[in-house]
Protein backbone atom coordinates (compact mmCIF):
# COMPACT_ATOMS: atom_id res chain seq x y z
CA UNK A 1 0.00 0.00 0.00
CA UNK A 2 1.18 3.29 -0.65
CA UNK A 3 1.26 6.56 1.68
CA UNK A 4 0.02 9.82 0.48
CA UNK A 5 -0.81 12.93 1.03
CA UNK A 6 -1.68 14.22 4.37
CA UNK A 7 -5.19 14.29 4.71
CA UNK A 8 -5.17 16.13 8.64
CA UNK A 9 -2.92 16.50 11.05
CA UNK A 10 -4.48 16.65 14.76
CA UNK A 11 -2.59 17.39 18.03
CA UNK A 12 -1.35 13.62 18.56
CA UNK A 13 -1.06 12.00 14.92
CA UNK A 14 -1.19 12.54 11.12
CA UNK A 15 -3.78 11.23 8.84
CA UNK A 16 -2.26 9.99 5.14
CA UNK A 17 -4.26 8.82 2.24
CA UNK A 18 -3.38 5.76 0.68
CA UNK A 19 -4.07 4.17 -2.75
CA UNK A 20 -6.75 2.38 -1.46
CA UNK A 21 -9.96 5.14 -1.23
CA UNK A 22 -11.22 3.06 1.93
CA UNK A 23 -7.63 2.99 3.77
CA UNK A 24 -5.95 5.48 5.65
CA UNK A 25 -2.62 5.48 7.37
CA UNK A 26 -2.39 7.21 10.84
CA UNK A 27 1.18 8.52 12.36
CA UNK A 28 1.46 9.08 15.73
CA UNK A 29 3.79 11.64 16.77
CA UNK A 30 6.22 12.12 20.12
CA UNK A 31 4.59 15.65 20.75
CA UNK A 32 0.24 16.11 21.80
CA UNK A 33 0.01 19.50 21.25
CA UNK A 34 3.57 21.08 22.70
CA UNK A 35 5.72 18.51 25.00
CA UNK A 36 7.48 16.46 22.59
CA UNK A 37 8.65 12.71 24.00
CA UNK A 38 10.91 10.65 21.82
CA UNK A 39 9.80 7.75 21.60
CA UNK A 40 6.07 8.17 22.48
CA UNK A 41 4.38 8.14 19.48
CA UNK A 42 5.54 4.78 18.75
CA UNK A 43 4.70 3.22 22.19
CA UNK A 44 0.89 4.74 22.07
CA UNK A 45 0.72 3.31 18.57
CA UNK A 46 1.62 -0.41 19.62
CA UNK A 47 -0.50 0.46 22.73
CA UNK A 48 -3.68 1.31 20.91
CA UNK A 49 -3.17 -1.53 18.32
CA UNK A 50 -2.63 -3.89 21.26
CA UNK A 51 -6.31 -2.83 22.96
CA UNK A 52 -7.93 -2.39 19.58
CA UNK A 53 -6.69 -6.08 18.72
CA UNK A 54 -8.25 -7.17 21.97
CA UNK A 55 -11.44 -5.28 21.41
CA UNK A 56 -11.93 -6.85 18.07
CA UNK A 57 -11.51 -10.56 19.57
CA UNK A 58 -14.03 -9.32 22.09
CA UNK A 59 -16.75 -8.13 19.36
CA UNK A 60 -16.67 -4.50 19.06
CA UNK A 61 -16.00 -3.35 15.50
CA UNK A 62 -12.73 -1.20 15.29
CA UNK A 63 -11.16 1.12 11.84
CA UNK A 64 -8.23 -1.10 13.01
CA UNK A 65 -6.33 -2.79 9.44
CA UNK A 66 -3.58 -3.34 10.79
CA UNK A 67 0.32 -1.84 12.45
CA UNK A 68 2.54 -0.94 9.33
CA UNK A 69 5.74 0.68 10.89
CA UNK A 70 6.63 1.44 14.88
CA UNK A 71 4.77 4.64 14.53
CA UNK A 72 2.39 3.73 11.65
CA UNK A 73 -1.01 2.23 11.46
CA UNK A 74 -3.62 1.08 8.61
CA UNK A 75 -7.26 2.26 9.37
CA UNK A 76 -9.91 2.38 7.92
CA UNK A 77 -11.44 5.56 6.56
CA UNK A 78 -14.82 6.43 8.80
CA UNK A 79 -16.90 9.23 9.67
CA UNK A 80 -15.79 10.72 12.45
CA UNK A 81 -18.60 11.25 14.67
CA UNK A 82 -18.22 14.51 16.65
CA UNK A 83 -18.40 13.31 19.70
CA UNK A 84 -16.27 12.34 22.45
CA UNK A 85 -17.61 9.81 24.77
CA UNK A 86 -16.16 9.28 27.51
CA UNK A 87 -16.69 6.28 29.95
CA UNK A 88 -15.82 6.52 33.91
CA UNK A 89 -15.32 4.29 36.94
CA UNK A 90 -14.41 6.85 39.38
CA UNK A 91 -14.55 10.45 39.76
CA UNK A 92 -11.88 12.28 38.61
CA UNK A 93 -11.42 15.80 36.19
CA UNK A 94 -14.56 17.94 35.37
CA UNK A 95 -17.12 14.44 36.77
CA UNK A 96 -15.73 16.16 40.72
CA UNK A 97 -16.09 19.75 39.77
CA UNK A 98 -19.59 19.06 38.02
CA UNK A 99 -21.51 17.37 40.67
CA UNK A 100 -19.37 17.31 43.36
CA UNK A 101 -17.39 14.30 43.89
CA UNK A 102 -14.20 13.88 45.84
CA UNK A 103 -11.51 12.89 43.37
CA UNK A 104 -11.21 8.91 43.53
CA UNK A 105 -14.67 8.37 44.73
CA UNK A 106 -15.58 5.09 43.20
CA UNK A 107 -18.92 5.31 41.50
CA UNK A 108 -21.71 3.07 41.75
CA UNK A 109 -21.96 2.02 38.19
CA UNK A 110 -20.03 3.80 34.99
CA UNK A 111 -20.97 6.46 34.04
CA UNK A 112 -21.28 7.67 30.35
CA UNK A 113 -21.02 10.94 28.76
CA UNK A 114 -21.14 13.20 25.74
CA UNK A 115 -19.07 15.95 24.76
CA UNK A 116 -19.49 17.57 21.35
CA UNK A 117 -16.49 17.98 19.57
CA UNK A 118 -16.39 21.50 18.76
CA UNK A 119 -13.28 23.41 19.71
CA UNK A 120 -15.14 27.40 18.92
CA UNK A 121 -17.65 25.87 21.64
CA UNK A 122 -15.12 23.92 23.91
CA UNK A 123 -16.26 20.58 24.13
CA UNK A 124 -19.62 21.08 26.15
CA UNK A 125 -21.25 18.22 27.29
CA UNK A 126 -24.54 17.06 25.87
CA UNK A 127 -27.38 15.21 25.93
CA UNK A 128 -28.65 12.79 23.08
CA UNK A 129 -31.52 15.01 22.61
CA UNK A 130 -28.64 17.67 21.34
CA UNK A 131 -26.76 15.23 19.76
CA UNK A 132 -29.82 14.63 17.66
CA UNK A 133 -30.70 18.40 17.05
CA UNK A 134 -27.15 19.08 15.63
CA UNK A 135 -27.62 15.90 13.74
CA UNK A 136 -23.99 14.39 15.00
CA UNK A 137 -25.82 10.65 14.65
CA UNK A 138 -28.97 8.88 14.99
CA UNK A 139 -30.50 7.34 18.10
CA UNK A 140 -30.03 3.98 16.56
CA UNK A 141 -26.13 5.01 16.08
CA UNK A 142 -26.11 6.32 19.73
CA UNK A 143 -27.72 2.69 20.90
CA UNK A 144 -24.52 1.08 19.39
CA UNK A 145 -22.16 3.80 20.47
CA UNK A 146 -23.47 3.25 24.24
CA UNK A 147 -23.81 -0.26 24.02
CA UNK A 148 -20.07 -0.36 22.87
CA UNK A 149 -18.78 2.15 25.07
CA UNK A 150 -20.24 -0.08 28.38
CA UNK A 151 -18.91 -3.27 26.72
CA UNK A 152 -15.22 -1.49 25.90
CA UNK A 153 -15.00 -0.65 29.47
CA UNK A 154 -16.11 -3.63 30.97
CA UNK A 155 -13.06 -5.62 28.73
CA UNK A 156 -10.50 -3.02 29.68
CA UNK A 157 -11.35 -2.32 33.04
CA UNK A 158 -10.43 -6.16 34.48
CA UNK A 159 -7.54 -6.54 31.69
CA UNK A 160 -6.22 -3.52 33.19
CA UNK A 161 -6.85 -3.92 36.60
CA UNK A 162 -4.82 -7.72 36.32
CA UNK A 163 -1.63 -5.40 35.26
CA UNK A 164 -2.07 -3.66 38.81
CA UNK A 165 -3.87 -0.30 36.76
CA UNK A 166 -7.00 1.35 37.19
CA UNK A 167 -8.82 2.65 34.70
CA UNK A 168 -10.19 5.71 35.97
CA UNK A 169 -11.87 6.65 32.72
CA UNK A 170 -11.26 6.62 29.07
CA UNK A 171 -12.32 9.05 26.27
CA UNK A 172 -13.65 6.77 22.98
CA UNK A 173 -14.42 8.44 19.15
CA UNK A 174 -16.40 6.15 16.75
CA UNK A 175 -16.98 6.59 13.41
CA UNK A 176 -18.96 5.62 10.46
CA UNK A 177 -18.02 3.13 7.57
CA UNK A 178 -19.31 3.60 4.28
CA UNK A 179 -21.72 1.10 5.06
CA UNK A 180 -23.16 2.81 8.31
CA UNK A 181 -21.51 0.39 10.58
CA UNK A 182 -20.05 1.81 14.26
CA UNK A 183 -16.96 1.23 14.63
CA UNK A 184 -14.25 2.41 17.26
CA UNK A 185 -12.17 4.66 16.03
CA UNK A 186 -9.13 6.92 16.98
CA UNK A 187 -6.92 5.82 19.62
CA UNK A 188 -6.52 4.25 23.26
CA UNK A 189 -3.69 4.81 24.71
CA UNK A 190 -2.29 6.53 28.70
CA UNK A 191 -3.08 9.81 26.76
CA UNK A 192 -6.81 9.34 26.46
CA UNK A 193 -7.94 7.53 29.84
CA UNK A 194 -6.74 7.69 33.15
CA UNK A 195 -4.90 4.92 34.71
CA UNK A 196 -3.74 5.03 38.27
CA UNK A 197 -1.93 2.59 40.11
CA UNK A 198 -4.24 -0.21 41.20
CA UNK A 199 -2.06 -0.39 44.63
CA UNK A 200 -0.71 2.76 44.83
CA UNK A 201 -2.93 5.10 43.74
CA UNK A 202 -0.02 6.52 41.46
CA UNK A 203 -1.56 8.59 38.57
CA UNK A 204 0.58 6.76 35.58
CA UNK A 205 -1.26 8.88 32.61
CA UNK A 206 -2.28 11.73 31.54
CA UNK A 207 -2.86 13.75 34.05
CA UNK A 208 0.99 12.98 35.15
CA UNK A 209 1.91 13.92 31.66
CA UNK A 210 0.53 17.31 32.27
CA UNK A 211 2.55 17.94 35.01
CA UNK A 212 5.87 16.32 34.12
CA UNK A 213 5.99 15.40 30.04
CA UNK A 214 9.04 13.77 30.77
CA UNK A 215 7.53 10.79 32.14
CA UNK A 216 5.05 10.15 29.37
CA UNK A 217 6.99 8.11 27.20
CA UNK A 218 8.37 5.94 30.48
CA UNK A 219 4.90 5.00 31.35
CA UNK A 220 3.33 4.05 28.60
CA UNK A 221 5.98 1.62 28.16
CA UNK A 222 5.33 0.41 31.29
CA UNK A 223 1.99 -0.43 30.34
CA UNK A 224 2.93 -1.68 27.45
CA UNK A 225 5.99 -3.98 29.24
CA UNK A 226 2.99 -5.36 31.70
CA UNK A 227 0.51 -6.17 28.57
CA UNK A 228 3.45 -8.23 27.17
CA UNK A 229 4.57 -9.70 30.44
CA UNK A 230 0.88 -10.92 30.31
CA UNK A 231 1.03 -12.41 27.35
CA UNK A 232 -1.40 -9.97 26.04
CA UNK A 233 0.54 -8.76 23.02
CA UNK B 1 -57.40 23.70 57.35
CA UNK B 2 -55.18 25.85 59.86
CA UNK B 3 -51.94 27.45 58.35
CA UNK B 4 -48.83 26.97 60.74
CA UNK B 5 -45.32 27.75 60.90
CA UNK B 6 -42.92 28.52 58.26
CA UNK B 7 -40.90 25.74 56.29
CA UNK B 8 -39.21 27.09 53.56
CA UNK B 9 -38.73 30.39 51.83
CA UNK B 10 -37.53 30.20 48.43
CA UNK B 11 -36.90 33.11 46.02
CA UNK B 12 -40.88 32.96 44.55
CA UNK B 13 -42.25 31.31 47.16
CA UNK B 14 -43.02 30.86 51.24
CA UNK B 15 -44.17 26.95 52.37
CA UNK B 16 -46.39 26.64 55.24
CA UNK B 17 -46.89 23.35 56.98
CA UNK B 18 -50.93 22.91 58.00
CA UNK B 19 -52.41 20.87 60.19
CA UNK B 20 -52.71 18.03 58.02
CA UNK B 21 -49.46 16.34 57.67
CA UNK B 22 -50.13 15.51 54.26
CA UNK B 23 -50.65 18.72 52.79
CA UNK B 24 -48.62 22.29 52.63
CA UNK B 25 -49.72 25.77 51.76
CA UNK B 26 -47.52 27.82 48.99
CA UNK B 27 -47.99 31.53 49.20
CA UNK B 28 -46.79 33.34 46.50
CA UNK B 29 -44.49 36.80 46.84
CA UNK B 30 -44.58 39.66 44.99
CA UNK B 31 -40.87 39.60 44.93
CA UNK B 32 -38.72 37.06 43.08
CA UNK B 33 -34.90 37.51 44.14
CA UNK B 34 -35.02 41.74 44.83
CA UNK B 35 -37.36 43.19 42.42
CA UNK B 36 -40.85 43.53 43.94
CA UNK B 37 -44.13 43.57 41.73
CA UNK B 38 -47.35 44.46 43.76
CA UNK B 39 -49.99 41.47 42.29
CA UNK B 40 -47.34 39.29 40.76
CA UNK B 41 -48.17 36.65 43.12
CA UNK B 42 -51.54 36.66 42.83
CA UNK B 43 -51.64 36.21 38.86
CA UNK B 44 -48.46 33.82 39.22
CA UNK B 45 -50.46 31.80 41.55
CA UNK B 46 -53.78 32.05 39.26
CA UNK B 47 -51.44 30.39 36.33
CA UNK B 48 -50.00 27.81 37.72
CA UNK B 49 -53.10 26.63 39.11
CA UNK B 50 -54.74 26.95 36.30
CA UNK B 51 -52.19 25.43 34.23
CA UNK B 52 -52.34 22.28 36.55
CA UNK B 53 -55.72 21.80 36.60
CA UNK B 54 -55.65 21.21 33.30
CA UNK B 55 -52.51 19.01 33.46
CA UNK B 56 -54.45 17.03 35.66
CA UNK B 57 -57.65 16.49 33.39
CA UNK B 58 -54.89 15.37 31.01
CA UNK B 59 -53.66 12.59 32.91
CA UNK B 60 -50.53 14.51 34.60
CA UNK B 61 -50.43 13.97 38.22
CA UNK B 62 -49.72 17.31 39.70
CA UNK B 63 -49.21 18.09 43.93
CA UNK B 64 -52.21 20.68 43.31
CA UNK B 65 -54.76 20.36 45.72
CA UNK B 66 -56.95 23.38 45.81
CA UNK B 67 -56.29 27.53 45.37
CA UNK B 68 -56.72 28.67 48.91
CA UNK B 69 -56.99 32.42 48.47
CA UNK B 70 -55.99 35.04 46.35
CA UNK B 71 -51.85 34.01 46.70
CA UNK B 72 -51.88 31.11 48.34
CA UNK B 73 -52.75 27.54 47.04
CA UNK B 74 -53.00 23.95 49.43
CA UNK B 75 -50.29 21.66 47.68
CA UNK B 76 -49.57 17.92 48.47
CA UNK B 77 -46.20 17.50 50.76
CA UNK B 78 -43.53 15.70 48.68
CA UNK B 79 -40.14 15.16 48.74
CA UNK B 80 -38.71 17.29 46.15
CA UNK B 81 -36.47 15.41 43.53
CA UNK B 82 -33.64 18.06 43.27
CA UNK B 83 -33.71 18.05 39.35
CA UNK B 84 -34.62 21.19 37.13
CA UNK B 85 -35.84 19.62 34.32
CA UNK B 86 -36.45 21.48 31.27
CA UNK B 87 -37.85 21.33 28.20
CA UNK B 88 -37.20 23.31 25.16
CA UNK B 89 -38.97 23.98 21.56
CA UNK B 90 -36.93 26.56 20.17
CA UNK B 91 -33.47 27.75 20.86
CA UNK B 92 -32.85 30.46 23.92
CA UNK B 93 -30.70 31.31 26.70
CA UNK B 94 -27.96 28.60 27.65
CA UNK B 95 -28.71 26.33 24.85
CA UNK B 96 -27.75 28.68 21.74
CA UNK B 97 -24.63 29.06 24.08
CA UNK B 98 -23.96 25.08 24.94
CA UNK B 99 -24.28 24.24 21.08
CA UNK B 100 -24.03 27.05 18.95
CA UNK B 101 -27.75 27.60 17.95
CA UNK B 102 -28.69 31.14 17.50
CA UNK B 103 -31.69 32.51 19.33
CA UNK B 104 -34.77 31.30 17.89
CA UNK B 105 -33.51 28.57 16.46
CA UNK B 106 -36.87 25.95 16.22
CA UNK B 107 -35.35 22.68 17.48
CA UNK B 108 -36.19 19.40 14.85
CA UNK B 109 -37.67 17.64 18.32
CA UNK B 110 -38.10 18.69 22.01
CA UNK B 111 -34.94 19.09 24.11
CA UNK B 112 -34.93 17.38 27.49
CA UNK B 113 -31.79 18.93 29.89
CA UNK B 114 -31.51 17.67 33.74
CA UNK B 115 -29.88 20.58 36.02
CA UNK B 116 -28.61 19.30 38.84
CA UNK B 117 -30.60 21.57 41.93
CA UNK B 118 -27.11 23.01 43.35
CA UNK B 119 -26.82 26.51 44.48
CA UNK B 120 -23.22 25.25 46.00
CA UNK B 121 -22.34 23.85 42.23
CA UNK B 122 -24.13 26.25 39.88
CA UNK B 123 -27.17 23.64 38.96
CA UNK B 124 -24.97 22.07 36.49
CA UNK B 125 -26.18 20.55 33.66
CA UNK B 126 -26.28 16.87 34.36
CA UNK B 127 -26.81 13.42 32.39
CA UNK B 128 -29.06 10.08 33.67
CA UNK B 129 -26.41 8.63 35.05
CA UNK B 130 -25.16 11.34 37.22
CA UNK B 131 -28.24 11.43 38.51
CA UNK B 132 -28.25 7.99 39.43
CA UNK B 133 -24.69 8.31 40.91
CA UNK B 134 -26.13 11.48 43.15
CA UNK B 135 -29.21 8.91 43.80
CA UNK B 136 -31.42 12.04 42.79
CA UNK B 137 -33.87 9.29 41.75
CA UNK B 138 -34.23 5.90 40.65
CA UNK B 139 -34.17 4.51 36.73
CA UNK B 140 -37.75 3.56 36.87
CA UNK B 141 -38.30 7.06 38.41
CA UNK B 142 -36.90 9.14 35.64
CA UNK B 143 -38.31 7.35 33.04
CA UNK B 144 -41.74 8.83 34.44
CA UNK B 145 -40.30 11.96 34.50
CA UNK B 146 -39.00 11.66 31.30
CA UNK B 147 -42.72 10.59 29.85
CA UNK B 148 -44.74 13.39 31.94
CA UNK B 149 -41.90 16.18 30.70
CA UNK B 150 -42.68 15.30 27.37
CA UNK B 151 -46.04 15.01 27.63
CA UNK B 152 -46.67 18.17 29.39
CA UNK B 153 -44.51 20.14 26.54
CA UNK B 154 -47.12 18.46 24.27
CA UNK B 155 -50.53 20.17 26.28
CA UNK B 156 -49.03 23.30 27.08
CA UNK B 157 -47.59 23.96 23.89
CA UNK B 158 -50.55 24.14 21.66
CA UNK B 159 -52.44 25.23 24.37
CA UNK B 160 -50.54 28.74 24.68
CA UNK B 161 -49.90 28.67 20.65
CA UNK B 162 -54.09 28.72 20.92
CA UNK B 163 -53.62 31.90 23.03
CA UNK B 164 -51.00 33.85 20.44
CA UNK B 165 -48.13 32.63 22.71
CA UNK B 166 -44.94 30.29 21.79
CA UNK B 167 -43.63 28.47 24.56
CA UNK B 168 -39.79 28.45 23.71
CA UNK B 169 -38.76 26.20 26.86
CA UNK B 170 -40.16 25.26 30.94
CA UNK B 171 -38.63 24.85 33.36
CA UNK B 172 -40.50 21.39 35.52
CA UNK B 173 -40.02 20.31 38.45
CA UNK B 174 -41.12 17.04 40.18
CA UNK B 175 -41.88 15.26 43.72
CA UNK B 176 -42.03 11.97 45.13
CA UNK B 177 -45.36 11.42 47.13
CA UNK B 178 -45.01 9.04 50.22
CA UNK B 179 -46.34 6.27 48.24
CA UNK B 180 -43.62 6.82 45.58
CA UNK B 181 -46.03 8.61 43.19
CA UNK B 182 -44.08 11.47 40.93
CA UNK B 183 -45.68 14.42 40.61
CA UNK B 184 -45.49 17.64 38.79
CA UNK B 185 -44.79 20.07 41.53
CA UNK B 186 -43.40 23.94 41.78
CA UNK B 187 -45.36 26.03 40.10
CA UNK B 188 -45.85 26.64 36.05
CA UNK B 189 -45.89 30.19 35.44
CA UNK B 190 -44.11 32.82 32.85
CA UNK B 191 -41.73 33.01 35.70
CA UNK B 192 -40.71 29.50 34.61
CA UNK B 193 -41.47 29.32 30.98
CA UNK B 194 -39.54 31.07 27.88
CA UNK B 195 -42.92 32.83 26.36
CA UNK B 196 -42.68 34.89 23.19
CA UNK B 197 -45.71 36.08 21.36
CA UNK B 198 -46.10 33.97 18.45
CA UNK B 199 -46.62 36.74 15.56
CA UNK B 200 -44.56 39.42 16.86
CA UNK B 201 -41.48 37.28 18.82
CA UNK B 202 -41.80 39.77 21.71
CA UNK B 203 -40.52 37.87 25.34
CA UNK B 204 -43.43 37.82 27.12
CA UNK B 205 -41.58 36.03 30.25
CA UNK B 206 -38.92 36.10 32.84
CA UNK B 207 -36.31 37.12 30.26
CA UNK B 208 -38.65 40.37 29.49
CA UNK B 209 -38.88 40.43 33.22
CA UNK B 210 -35.27 40.43 34.09
CA UNK B 211 -34.77 43.72 31.66
CA UNK B 212 -38.06 45.35 32.53
CA UNK B 213 -39.13 43.91 36.13
CA UNK B 214 -42.10 46.73 35.89
CA UNK B 215 -43.56 44.77 33.33
CA UNK B 216 -43.80 41.18 34.65
CA UNK B 217 -47.13 41.56 36.19
CA UNK B 218 -48.85 43.34 33.28
CA UNK B 219 -47.29 40.38 31.08
CA UNK B 220 -49.02 37.51 33.43
CA UNK B 221 -52.16 39.27 33.87
CA UNK B 222 -52.38 39.71 29.80
CA UNK B 223 -51.74 35.43 29.33
CA UNK B 224 -54.27 35.05 32.46
CA UNK B 225 -57.07 37.18 30.25
CA UNK B 226 -55.97 35.26 27.46
CA UNK B 227 -56.35 31.88 28.97
CA UNK B 228 -59.51 33.42 30.75
CA UNK B 229 -61.07 34.49 27.29
CA UNK B 230 -60.44 31.15 25.68
CA UNK B 231 -62.52 30.00 28.43
CA UNK B 232 -59.62 27.75 29.65
CA UNK B 233 -60.21 29.32 33.70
Amino acid sequence: MEKKHLLYEGRAKRVYATDDPELLIAAYKDSRGTAAVPGRGAVNNRVSVCLMQMLEREGIPTHLVEQRSDRETVIRRVHIIPLKVIIRNVAAGSLCTRIGLPEGTRLRSAILEYYYRSAALGDPMINRYHAFELQLCTPEELSVIDRYAFRINDILKPFLRGLGVDLIDCKLEFGRLPDGTIVLADEITPDTCRLWDAETGEKLDRDRFRRDPGRAKDVSEAILRRMTRGNFV
